[in-house]
């Protein structure tokens, strides 16, 4: 298996997904403006993928400040922090993961030189990238319960370990479910614009040997009716305190759909995910990307420029339409309220 | 305004739909081999369009039997009717016409020489094109009323000008709506796997100055959600005599979105789309298209050629989701018992 990042202890390989499965391009980010442009450009992406991406994002920024003095070292982090930040809005992980860095540098800072500090952001960095498989893993065993053996799962987007560090979300809950014997046949939405479910999905699921059919988005519903989901379980690029969760554009459309078929709906992420500073989903931001997307599908023009189109990255699945969501501390039904989970 | 089909008294021209809207290019049947293979591969589409296609294939395929027999140039008919028909399963329109242009045949055959007989072909084939165009008209004035000014109108595929003879079923009570002086903003399903909606209807409606933003399919419940949609109008392949009505795949899944979000949905389309043999939707047949497909856009790939897909062209929207259905002999609402139209 590809890794979705690895960490050569100067540098940060990622896959890059934005030309998978069809080439399998390894790119190397030396630098913290690398990083934030593979993140930006898509070449890396899922919530729990960023957030350790910008992780070693924060830990190549720090290696590259030339400075012995404490504070001028943290004055630079705190600009390269805001940078690496900017990138994109919607997914908390990334926020949660640079602020986690940036604590443990203030930390540090009170009473280590530079190069102590550069040494424990890289430790923390490295502590993220096991925690991410293990919480992966923790998630994919709460969560295989809820999965019978014959299960026909439709998912949406890429939440598996091409968005996490490995293992995957909702995908680990798959991968879990098929390694306690259960027979688990998973549909794949396309994914428009970005196909991440043709591109990513089928790819790592084909590869674990798991069956997998993928189908344009426009085809859940003639599915659901025609009775061939038995679940749904999606990942999360934020989760409100009262269960709103924000993941991949198309995701609210299936989840009506499920609701209106009475399939049981399940969102599968870290506590990291959970962003406790929002009480419900109108307040997360949600990202619109370059129309550029929508009217180029790998390179290859379907419309013309000038088309008008619109591009959001991300929707809002309000909480009355989630059966229940999986993390690495449990399951959560509802009603939910989630300021008791320690991320 | 580039015609979708047009006869030009020993061929038939046709604006090739797969390349469209990057390239204008026109093919020439000359024969009734022509015509099927335009069907079969898309070149033309949507059900009226197929329909007077087919007849003007029936034509072709007249032309070229050369017996002064009419007992033998019927019996070759008959098998051409045949081909013609087996291009493609659902859209009723194309057995409609070709039966149409056969009992024409037929009824001339009794008193009439072979070339009488064509001449009586050709002129029925014409008079369909003209009264496509005509029922569209009709149904635009009649549809136009459920439109309001300022209305932001969603729509699947194209049920427009190229899916028709010209002004469309869908678009042309859109079309109409325009006429009246009201101001229309369209929402455009691109319409996987084949981007009709990208590819056509954000074409001709830009074309004609109707203000057209192109979505990707999954976008359309985010978009309700928000507000931002007023009322869906779709076309049709066949409806059965309770309503359920047989559209491009995908088209379930936005009538039951709008249904969920208590918007209206309207179907449109001629009274030859009406199938009186048939009770209810369950006994439509689904046309399941080469999975190519969905695994290369416009030439080129997506994803690896062993993944596996599925690719339903068409699925069922049962009755209870569908507000009204637009004929050219005015507007049905529920409960619908649609033997009483003549076609």
């Amino acid at each position: 298996m590809t890794n979705t990042l690895e960490w050569t202890g100067s540098s940060l390989k990622l896959i890059d997904q934005t030309v998978l499965p069809l080439k399998e391009r390894i790119i190397e980010c030396r630098s913290y403006e690398d990083v934030a442009d593979a993140i930006k450009t898509m070449k890396v992406r899922g919530a729990p993928a960023i957030g350790v991406t910008a992780a070693y994002g924060m830990v190549l920024g720090a290696m590259g400040i030339e400075t012995a003095d404490a504070s001028a070292f943290m004055q630079r982090l705190n600009y390269i922090a805001d940078v690496i930040k900017s990138t994109r809005p919607t997914a908390v992980n990334l926020f949660w993961a640079v602020d986690k860095i940036l604590t443990v540098a203030q930390q540090a800072s009170k009473t280590s030189s530079v190069e102590i500090i550069k040494e424990a952001m890289q430790r923390e960095a490295d502590q993220m990238a096991k925690d991410d498989i293990e919480a992966n893993k923790a998630m994919g065993e709460f969560g295989q319960v809820l999965l019978n053996d014959g299960d026909s799962v439709l998912t949406h987007c890429n939440a598996g370990a091409l968005a996490t560090v490995g293992y995957g979300t909702a995908l680990g809950v798959i991968r879990a479910a098929v390694a306690h014997g259960k027979k688990i046949s998973v549909y794949a939405d396309e994914t428009r614009p970005f196909l991440q479910g043709a591109r990513l999905t089928a790819w790592e699921l084909a590869r674990d040997g798991i069956d997998v059919t993928v189908i344009a988005d426009n085809m859940a519903g003639y599915l659901m009716r025609n009775g061939k989901i038995d679940k749904v379980i999606v990942g999360a690029d934020r989760i409100a305190v009262n269960g709103d969760t924000a993941n991949k554009i198309g995701t609210y459309s299936v989840a009506v759909l499920a609701h209106h078929h009475q399939i049981p709906f399940y969102v599968a992420a870290p506590v990291s995910t959970i962003d406790k500073t929002l009480p419900d989903g109108s307040y997360i931001p949600i990202e619109q990307r370059d129309p550029k997307e929508m009217i180029y599908v790998n390179g290859v023009q379907i419309m013309p420029d000038d088309v008008k189109v619109i591009n959001p990255a991300f929707d809002v699945t309000p909480h009355d339409y989630i059966s229940a969501i999986i993390t690495e501390k449990g399951i959560l039904y509802p009603p939910y309220n989630i300021m008791n989970i320690d991320a």
